[in-house]
């Protein structure tokens, strides 16, 4: 990694290629002094803000991530690697990678992220998907489009409802969004496509344990955003509780109510913790994880640890605790590169200060709701929450193709990712990934099927 | 299936939605005494003609495919299912499929193409993946991004140099459009991002037994997709016979010479024989397993089921043996709906012949050749190729995109689709499907590494 040329630079080991960490990169470009080694676990960066789109069959994974490689190829300071950190040695300024490779550091930034938390229950994994990497949204697409295909084939009406049932955990914006968008999918798109199917037979019911959707917004604003999920045909279950999550089926609790709800497809939007990467490198942390950092970002008691974005508990002093969202991690991306700057003259850096632009999040075509120097809800709120989120993809391509296939669903409600694939027989929707491989490496077997 | 408003009109059912049998269901369409059936294992029709695209990760899944529900969604007399035909049953006029329905029918049209074909090798099957679906297209796509992060880690050059090296069987069509796009990938967009990787370091070889590539077209433009394809650096095996097959290994001969090529990437572009659907159920084949057919693709010996495609034997009057091309199934797919309306009739419909509007090549970037009413080679036929694959692929939405793609691709050299997703800890490039799905499966061993 390091050669005699390199020995004198500043080198800055960036974990984590979201919005935090490609920020803290890019912003060090044309920096001679410095030497930036980023690494990621995946060959591409995803724009996660998109990723239900992903799953709902509306965008190409393609058309929300981009590979790390293309985005820094220009800049000369910068390295990528692609591979997995397992250990944090800050003793030895030392990562380990799962392949066994070390990078030295004399800054270390860990930018990586939060995953989904199940309060405990890590076996509701299982059976509840986070939405969190292009895989996971890949794997709900599948998992919906196949309950489709096997509710179709199902002769008894009442066994049909049951299949076209979809249970969405947690009102946040990601699951605001995965519900609005699995119900327009579902009864704007497919029942037009399948015969047997009808849009009343789609029934997707949104879990919240708190008394509204959207809390960080305020009150009036939330039901707005309740009303537009209702138009679509989203159930709400306002302050009820999840009480178990198994195959197909959700509990849940409301006092001493307890109902169980069949559920073909578990999308888990609830609770989020920071990567277990943070622990593991023995920093400090909050009880969700988080790094607690000071005003540079600085890891507590840490001189050269630097934690952004997701994985940091930052407490701003104007905004209390920083919520985990993108303009967060690429604001704090930004600035940390003037902290590295000044940490390598050996001074300290300038604090980190958030600046709030509001917050906006989409419930289905031409419904959303935005909350910042004005508040909007309906198709201007919709307008602006597309065009933010247009400026903000990287790369004038994927812009390009996510503006153009969003105006053309809007004019026929189609959708341009509807695809099954990896699959084994079709008469087996519960197929496990071991029999879908199977079948892929078995030239016979894939043969004599149609 | 049936029900008592439908008993009395003529059952047909057509097995794949590739370009025949689409073809044959969308021709059918307004006719009330005709119920349609139309049965495939994917959900998806699939442009085959650009599958290499998607393998070279120029054009997304999505863009080369299409729902066959939202194809025929306005049609009133198609139905679709998605599921896998195991058996035929003549007699009893009945399709079994995989998850235990049945399928009756008055008319069958088998229109289920073809799959690779190793010569009695089928063992190489794992060791060189064939180009007839989504599926293996993404595997290849896979394969060769992982192989390029392989290359990046390795320090001795030797070693790089070997893992840099693809080899694709068979200079057909598919074969010389991988080899060229291989090549362009690697040394014009990839080798450009890597520290480590220098274009001249990619080594693609195309093996082939003729003496020529693309025998189907004449010398001179043959020689002149040579010239072509050896400027992009392509390297030509020609008269070339593969003897073996193993994992990262080709062996071929020539008279008495050996040779073992290292082989990061093993394609099969070679033989292809009919889906073994045809001789299952009892038809009369040659010795690729195509049914032989008469004037009316009628299966021999077989009054009311019809074989088109890739998957028939049909000898042209004028072209003799017509070729495995979309423009033919295409073309028997149209004509095999006036014929169905005869035969609904009692009556014989009019004999197929084939329109030869000619043939065409790609190599890469501004390089193809074109075969008809006139001979062209260079960017016009490349423009030529360009044009004709746009117009006939399915739909506006994937028309526009892909036109997009490709003008910004010329401009920029760059790919929209270099995504690895599905994967297990990047140290493990050969990791096995199951792996990665275990990966996939649990929440924990994904949370521990970024």
């Amino acid at each position: 990694m390091t050669n005699g040329e390199n020995r004198k630079r500043h080198r800055v080991a960036i974990v984590g290629a979201g919005f935090g960490g490609l920020n803290v990169a890019k912003e060090l470009r044309g920096d001679e002094a410095i030497e930036v080694t980023l690494i990621d676990r995946q060959n591409h960066h995803v724009f996660q803000p998109l990723l239900y789109q992903v799953a709902t069959a509306s965008l190409a994974p393609g058309s929300v991530a981009m590979p790390v490689r293309s985005i820094l190829s220009k800049q000369k300071n910068a390295n990528v690697i692609f591979g997995s950190v397992e250990a944090v040695d800050p003793e030895g300024q030392l990562l380990r990678l799962a392949d066994g490779r070390e990078v030295a550091y004399d800054s270390l930034v860990l930018a990586c992220g939060a995953e989904s938390f199940y309060f405990g229950n890590d076996h509701w994994a299982a059976h509840a998907t986070g939405l969190k990497s292009l895989d996971d949204a890949l794997e709900i697409r599948e998992r919906i489009l196949l309950t489709f295909e096997a509710a179709e084939r199902e002769s008894d009406p009442l066994e049909r409802a049951k299949l076209l049932t979809f249970v969405v955990i947690g009102a946040g914006p990601t699951g605001v969004e995965m519900a609005g968008a699995i119900s327009e999918l579902g009864r704007q798109v497919l029942a037009d496509d399948f015969a047997n199917i009808a849009p009343k037979d789609v029934r997707v019911v949104l879990v919240e344990m708190a008394p509204r959707v959207l809390t960080p917004f305020d009150e009036d604003l939330s039901y707005a955003a309740q009303s537009q999920l209702e138009e679509l045909g989203v159930e709400l279950k306002l302050g009820w509780r999840v009480s178990d999550v198994r195959e197909r089926e959700v509990t849940i609790q409301k006092d001493e109510v307890e109902e169980h709800l069949h559920s073909s497809v578990t999308i888990w939007a609830s609770g989020v913790r920071a990567n277990p990467l943070i622990e593991s490198a023995g920093l400090a942390t909050d009880r969700r994880g988080r790094a607690l950092v000071d005003m540079q970002c600085r890891a507590q008691g840490h001189e050269n640890i630097y934690v952004i974005g997701d994985a940091a508990a930052f407490e701003d002093r104007k905004h209390g605790m920083l919520p985990g969202l993108a303009p967060v991690a690429i604001q704090q991306g930004k600035h940390l590169a003037k902290v590295l700057r000044e940490a390598r003259r050996g001074g300290i850096g300038p604090e980190f200060s958030y600046f709030d632009k509001g917050i906006m999040a989409t419930v289905g075509r031409s419904r959303a709701i935005v909350q910042g120097g004005v508040k909007l809800t309906g198709f201007l709120a919709w307008l602006a929450w597309g065009l933010v989120h247009i400026l903000f993809l990287i790369g004038f391509r994927n812009r390009a193709i996510v503006t153009f296939n969003w105006f053309w669903s809007y004019l026929t409600y189609q959708r341009g990712a509807r695809l099954i694939t990896g699959r084994v027989a079709p008469s087996d929707p519960n197929a496990s990934p071991e029999e879908r491989a199977a079948v892929r490496d078995n030239v016979h077997e894939k043969s004599t099927s149609i």
